[in-house]
């Protein structure tokens, strides 16, 4: 099939969101292989690393030398995840891109996970604006709403809220917002529906959709968005960064199987499968080893059909 | 989400696309207890066996006595698998409500798998509806279209030649054609145009999408399908029927994901999915043991959300 008209980006995320809950610690020298490898399978956007204390995360303790690593990539564009202002101070001083904020849309989950409100939250995105413009900076402010269709705490999480919440952290100076089910609960009608109610609302400052592939819904799910408009994707090679408290269940969806399915759909990415798979190969051999990989594709390869049109 | 309107229709293919494949013969005792236990949670199709010569399908050899226990079972419809005007004669002879009729959109595949073209096949379906006529019985016809997305001999499947073969299997006597894609070629998008595309042609009597989850799209396809306006679907408790030559790779979409997806989405299939996931352990435990089985939703069982519902 082609059908290629707009490309698709895939940001890939394993380097924070794949590596941060394992207990684990990867090297820096083994993160900076992963890094360059994903970067010549046709990579452009990534998520690095996290300025968090080191203390809570020892994992993500060498997230600026990973950060000037990747600047050195050509034409990357290099994400952080930042928790709070203190993490926002480092992500400016880093040079990076863009800062990642976490907001949750369920109450629960973020007094659970974050210790604040959601709206003491976007209070926080508020400041990081501030401080962001004072500082003369360009690092674009990205919010991440998690829990946006259903929460493993509250449970149902309301359209409304999630809908107000994107308007907020647009308000309080973030300049993109991206949607996230980090817990599998999403199907692809809701996922469809929410994403239209939201473009409608603000537009392309709704700019991605993350998807965990939890429960089998995660590719139906970047479908389902991709159909709704979303031209933005986060993944990671290896399917890795499944929630501890779903064990053995899949974690994000797998880069190579997000390249694989805009490719079926003739739909650009500038990724190389083979090589996205390679780079699995590599991480359950080199750098993850004994850890869970997870991912379709990678079993029985691309098909017969679209080696024809790639080649 | 509640976006309840027309159910959905599953029927579970496992005591024939699932089995057949494997070189193991389950006893008839454990296949009436599979059936029972299908049945029970709410099953009301399935494709029970396959009339073939015993000889190549030893594991398909009772299929006349389990198509009998099945016939038992109240509201159920019961189907089976004919390859030929020999299998049709046993098909009516069993009092089976619907046969399914192999034919393969890729000429190639269709002389390695059936010896006959596709032509050829057509013209058997035309034999058999004038059996089935002159017999009195109300068997009813269904043609599968397999390598309607692609295949793995011939590789491109051009849609056109689909779109010829579903008219003249329609012509030529069925009341039924599903499309089908064994070997997980197929892209959402794709799934959805050609869908669309048959639809528009011949309306409901394209009634089925038969998928497999080779490469992890099997959902997504389902959920393009019902899309296009597909409300009937074909899968396996426990994702058995992969394919032989791609060792490792999945089957079928498992029943109790796709019962899990429209679940999800508020559409009703009259499954209960925890008693899909008790028969999936019964299948791994019982009657397949050592077996891969496949799916997803199992790992995790359901959200949150979906339970308090259900509840």
């Amino acid at each position: 099939m082609n059908h290629g008209s707009t490309p698709v980006t895939i940001r890939d995320v394993g380097l924070r969101d794949g590596l941060q809950i394992l207990p684990r610690t990867v090297p820096t020298a083994h993160k900076l292989q992963w890094l360059r490898a994903a970067h010549a399978a046709g990579l452009r956007e990534m998520e690095v690393g996290s300025f968090v204390p080191p203390a809570r995360l020892p994992q993500m303790a060498d997230t600026g030398e990973v950060v000037a690593a990747a600047l050195a990539l050509p034409g990357l564009v290099v994400s952080v995840l930042v928790p709070n202002l203190k993490g926002a101070q480092a992500a400016i001083a880093s040079g990076a891109h863009s800062m990642l904020l976490p907001l949750s849309a369920s109450h629960a989950h973020s007094l659970a996970n974050l210790r604040k409100t959601p709206d003491e939250v976007v209070d926080e995105i508020a400041r990081i604006r501030a401080l962001r413009d004072a500082s003369g900076s360009a690092c674009r402010i990205e919010v991440g709403l998690s829990t946006a269709f259903g929460c493993t705490i509250q449970g149902r999480v309301d359209e409304a809220e999630v809908l107000r919440l994107v308007r907020a952290a647009l308000a309080a100076g973030a300049e993109h917002v991206s949607l996230a089910d980090t817990v599998g609960y999403a199907d692809p009608l809701h996922v469809q529906l929410l994403f239209e109610r939201c473009l409608d609302a603000v537009g392309d400052r709704l700019s991605c959709g993350h998807f965990h592939d939890t429960r089998g819904l995660g590719l139906a799910n970047v479908y389902a968005a991709w159909q709704a408009g979303v031209r933005r994707f986060d993944a990671c090679v290896g399917g890795i960064g499944g929630c501890p408290h779903a064990p053995g269940a899949s974690g994000n969806v797998a880069t190579e199987d997000v390249a694989w399915l805009f490719a079926g759909m003739g739909v650009s990415t500038g990724l190389d499968v083979d090589a996205l798979l390679a780079l699995r190969e590599a991480i359950g051999r080199d750098w993850l080893p004994g850890e869970a990989l997870h991912g379709h594709v990678w079993r029985a390869g691309l098909p017969k059909t679209l080696r024809a049109e790639l080649a």
